[in-house]
């Protein structure tokens, strides 16, 4: 019912993570309101997008500038004997602003329902093998990683992906951690499953 | 902290209607993900849009096509003589969808919450009063429309809106109705608030 | 695992519409707390119950005081050739609250979801049919009810509900109502379904 | 409006925990509608419980049977050396389906959301301060506990209250702990706080 080419951007808009055809049709109609000059900025800003930020070789972290390594990667004050491995790049953001962890990340790239073949592929397991067996090779100056923290959700499909992780990782013979289960800040005892609050329990200080 | 461009990325990002820095970071991901060609017809749909989409000289409706007036008010077989007022472009495409009304729209661009002169102008007050009063002088061939609905939201914007609206038209001396009130489907007596209860009640057929 | 006492009331409590164990348990640690003279001002509130409040012949509706009629059936000031059905008795206090009816009720028991004969025996409609077709023995001096309003909810039972009594009233030759649906108060076209669009676009005034 | 017998018990079911009008009215008509001997029950199991539901004299827990000790604090099987501080009834209920804990536990009363004398005085923190003083009075055969654990919920309210009480136990020289903070089971990275997310990370394993 809209015309072709307000439907053919809402069919495009449609694809971004989070987002139905009602809240692209809405997207539409901001783009058909705001100037052209804000048009040129944003479809600059998406073109030069892929130009610009390149991918870290050692933590497929984008950043832009100099080198193969990302601004974290390439920070002498980090912790390069701590791995963090994380599902996706506003992960690493998030964990960063909490300012309590100073070692290196990995992005898995995403997490697996089941061990299906073709979905694991997606994840970046080898990559990440690769990387702890020899640090040096991606730029990273250490012998041997001391800790390997699996910081992924513990929701269904992440815990799926922890299992399968420390099945591989195992015979690397480095330390697997995962993120502490609890109560949330604001959490109530009483509307917390059993087994977050054995967590909470056996997690106490 | 993100690497410039994307940063400014996610910037233009937030300002699209219901989205927030995180979804639009989460956008940008995903724009870095997705094929060159992708990209490229992305940018060429935000681009033509502009070029391509017109605004109809009576409705505000966007089309696509030949000569001044959008598909829906250049229909012979829509009743002219009724006009909708509603608020935004996905309105119109909503109410349509219903299949229940057979006449011509107008696009006010809004709502306001108080009588502020600076929040009115940026309705299509004057141009909707215009279009009233001389609807040939916009391509649509009748001597006078018969009914204004107001189809507005029954929210506190749109209850404002609806008032302003009714006391600037009223003059006009044409019949202005606004939709019905009640209980929507699904909905509980129970839940309801007193004055949708008693337009149920005043509205019962 | 609690104590024998308590559980039993948590059970007894867990059957109370919308208590689950949990808010059950609340329930019975909060009389443990409360004083001996609140316990007793309860249990007498209960014991008296049945034996104070009577159902009014005609509606159903539970009332106290003299003879056979509640103070609504009773009232010479309402409007007696209207007849509302409501589902629940609650509902009658939700509808008087609105002030925009002065007819009689009539509480039918519930809904039904399927036709099944025995979910319908559980509603009053033969009750319900005998004092449509004779008022007067039931106490109402009227001849004859001029409109009978099904008041029951749009939802999925209520429609069913309300399909069944328009098949089932329809032989007594009298006008049957239903509410009227639109958007309640605070609704927003863009969430509506089509159908209460439908309704609302229909019930325009 | 509704009957006086029924507008008192409607009253009184509205102080019980979480209850409004709307559900006290739908508790009445449901003992209307359920029958004699259910009302009975009710009454009966209501009037026996503080004759037969005991208060056990070391950690407040209700319980029934011989003694003065709950079968927690009277089973010689729990590890008297823990004592586990919760706020309520219900979240000692809570905490034993977990399995994970052993030892005793001691129920507060309530939490405090500032440090004002009238709200402290409700919560049992003298009692609290005395069991662990002198155990043995209260029927706990140790000579000391080695770890009370605070296991109140990490809320705005719960905080206060876990720092004050804090402060007051601190001078009894014995360990103090709390539970472990983190992502509950089922949540995600991307919509935790940071302060959780920190906890998580520090209690990771």
């Amino acid at each position: 019912m809209y015309p072709p080419s307000i439907q053919k951007l809402i069919d495009l808009f449609s694809k971004f993570p989070t987002i139905g055809p009602r809240t692209a049709a809405r997207f539409v109609f901001y783009l058909m309101k705001i100037s052209k000059e804000e048009i040129e900025e944003l479809i600059n800003s998406i073109s030069n997008l892929k130009k610009t930020v390149k991918i870290c070789s050692c933590c497929f972290n984008p950043f832009e500038g100099e080198g193969e390594l990302c601004s974290i990667c390439a920070d002498s004050s980090r912790d390069k004997t701590l791995l963090c491995v994380i599902e996706k790049e506003t992960d690493l953001f998030t964990l960063e602003k909490t300012k309590k962890y100073k070692g290196l990340y990995f992005i898995l790239g995403g997490t697996v329902s089941k061990f299906k073949k073709e979905d694991i592929k997606k994840l970046r397991v080898d990559e990440l093998i690769e990387r702890i067996k020899n640090p040096q090779k991606f730029g990273i100056e250490i012998s041997k990683f001391e800790e390997i923290i699996l910081a992924i959700n513990p929701t269904t499909e992440g815990e799926a992906t922890i299992l399968y992780l420390q099945r591989k990782l195992k015979p690397l013979g480095i330390k697997i951690t995962r993120l502490g289960r609890g109560l949330p800040v604001g959490g109530e005892l009483e509307y917390a499953d059993e087994q977050t609050l054995g967590s909470a329990f056996e997690g106490r200080k």
